[in-house]
């Protein structure tokens, strides 16, 4: 199918009617989302009271559709499903786009290309949300929004196919981005897969732990463990969905790991564990939320430290109570004169606010 | 000295008065809750506006004591500085005993052993709390509320030292834990350094990540990665401290990531790779928060799922507006009759108002 064609009869009218099989989280916010865009939702899950909540949230309607009207399928089902449920779409809905919403995709279109399907109606995606539950009850039509959610078309996708993928997830108010199949398997397995078997490694350590050393613990071990303590069921299929990217990873964790062992052995005669350790900062700061986002200029609002009890608490309440979002705080030293001054960083725009503010409060502001 | 010889002069009087060394998060915080339960406390920092700050939020005073007066010296500096202001302080506080802070016990008491000091003074300690912020900024008296801290006595040390440590340890409302030095080092290697450095391998990597890659990061990434944002000079302290504990446990890792690889290699044809996952859930759930919590029994409240629209919307906002704190939700699905419930579980002191809450409102309740 040529890419430049003039739409054909089905896609004269508004592509508007969608059946979602599997009425899990992924899939009910999916119907929400889009129910809530004017599409007309079909609701499939072989668990007809997952569809049922599913409907009673908004997510579309559990009566079936006319085959042939149907303009879109979404199958969201756990990743073993996937292939043979969008063999059987392609087959049952003649005129339909088939999309799934597996975390791998170069499976489910080998598998696509071993049977007598028609591959041009059938485009991959995957939308970065989720969450610890599963199943409808949690599901809602914001979930993909400002979400990134990737689309990959391959060789065959006919152009009116991922046309639709996208306007789906544009309805969805995700981000959408579009990769090539076997790119977007070597990321996942990057930052998503790895980093889960890297926690689910701490964390089957625990089982042999005691309780009383567990007290030791603190909120960081609860952070990289939390990940571990998803569904196995699900984590077996994606992870074998994806084998060979994530044994690349996998093997390369095992030779830095070389690294990082001889650097804590070569401690303290070396800087290589300070180096792999500051690696780590760069590459934390690389993801986290607020350091991954552009960098942001701030003001410094510059305040003398004062000597008196009670001083500071004062100030830190008469800075609050400014309204002023105070994004950053840190103490300058003064190492001559031995004096310090605490320098507020706030958005340029609130900066002479809060000088003003400061000195009608009787502060020291530089 | 002998633990059990009756209290000697400086013990008659009540132990009130502290020296704080490092005025910092943690020695701002010990400042703080010190000076709320009556102690006297005087702050020390070689740079003195982070004494001046602490002092300001009430952490104590910056004046120095009469040497002689002072009962308790808590050192709260990074782990490389602790070692000789210990020394320092059990020399120049002649009735004091001496506490430090540090993460790593072992290495300051291999210190002391060799340097010419009063050992029955000195009794470590380590103080389950911190943030990820550094500097007295922060620092408030709640912060070890309810948090571990770990007493370190050694062969050498006296009871009285011991109990004035343990005593401080209350005053700040921690949950005081008795534990050998080697045991503690040992635990803290396992629940805190190897995850630490599990976070870092991971971190690391990110740095080579293309920025495209990363939009596919979800928040399992982030929680994983966070860790490893913290100040890398005081890790290389901490880690260098610990280096056999820490390498023990890395080796370890590096057996079962071998393990790993094998399993993922072998999927599907074993089960390797599902039982490897299903220990990190095991793991995840002896850590996380509200697991790791004694089993609490719940009481089930169950809903038929209504089959019209907006029905379940309206049920949640009804159980919220009924005020009662749903803890879990599930799907029952009976498969022969094609039905399915909500099962919703509450306390069971809750469970009789739901019921009848939800009766009232016309939903049918089993």
């Amino acid at each position: 199918m040529n890419p430049i064609t003039p739409a054909t009869g089905a896609d004269q009218r508004q592509v508007s009617r969608v059946v979602i099989i599997g009425a899990g989280l992924i899939g009910a916010s999916i119907g929400c989302a889009l129910s809530a865009a004017g599409y007309a939702v079909h609701l499939r899950d072989h668990k007809i009271s997952h569809a049922r909540v599913a409907a009673g949230l908004g997510a579309g309607i559990v009566d079936p559709p006319v085959s042939a009207d149907v303009d879109l399928v979404v199958v969201a089902v756990p990743p073993g499903a996937i292939p043979d449920l969008v063999v059987h779409s392609l087959q049952v809905y003649p005129n339909a786009t088939v999309t799934d919403v597996g975390s791998v995709k170069a499976g489910v279109l080998d598998t696509l290309w071993q049977r007598d399907v028609d591959l041009s109606r059938y485009v991959g995606s995957h939308p970065m949300a989720g969450s610890h539950h599963s199943g409808p009850m949690t599901a809602h039509q914001n979930l993909f929004a400002d979400r990134t959610w990737v689309v990959t078309p391959h060789r065959r996708s006919a152009a009116e196919s991922v046309e639709r993928v996208r306007a789906a997830v544009r309805a969805c108010r995700a981000r959408e981005m579009i990769m090539d199949v076997d790119d977007h398997d070597a990321a996942v397995a990057r930052v998503s897969h790895l980093p889960h078997l890297m926690s689910v490694l701490i964390a089957s350590r625990l089982t042999g732990t005691a309780d009383r050393d567990l007290m030791l613990a603190g909120q960081g071990l609860r952070d990289v463990t939390r990940i571990a303590g998803s569904d196995p069921a699900l984590w077996e299929q994606i992870v074998g969905a994806n084998s060979e990217a994530v044994l690349e990873q996998l093997r390369s964790v095992q030779d830095q790991l070389g690294l990082l062992i001889k650097a804590v052995e070569a401690t303290p005669t070396t800087k290589d564990l300070r180096s792999q350790l500051e690696q780590g900062v760069a590459g934390a700061r690389k993801i986290a939320g607020k350091h991954g986002a552009a960098a942001v200029r701030y003001s410094e609002v510059v305040i003398a430290i004062p000597d008196e009890p009670g001083a500071l608490a004062r100030l830190f309440s008469e800075v609050s109570a400014a309204g002023v979002n105070v994004e950053d705080i840190s103490i300058e030293h003064d190492p001559v004169r031995e004096v310090g001054y605490l320098a507020l960083s706030v958005a340029p725009q609130h900066a002479d606010a809060l000088v003003e503010t400061m000195l009608s409060h009787g502060w020291a502001v530089s």
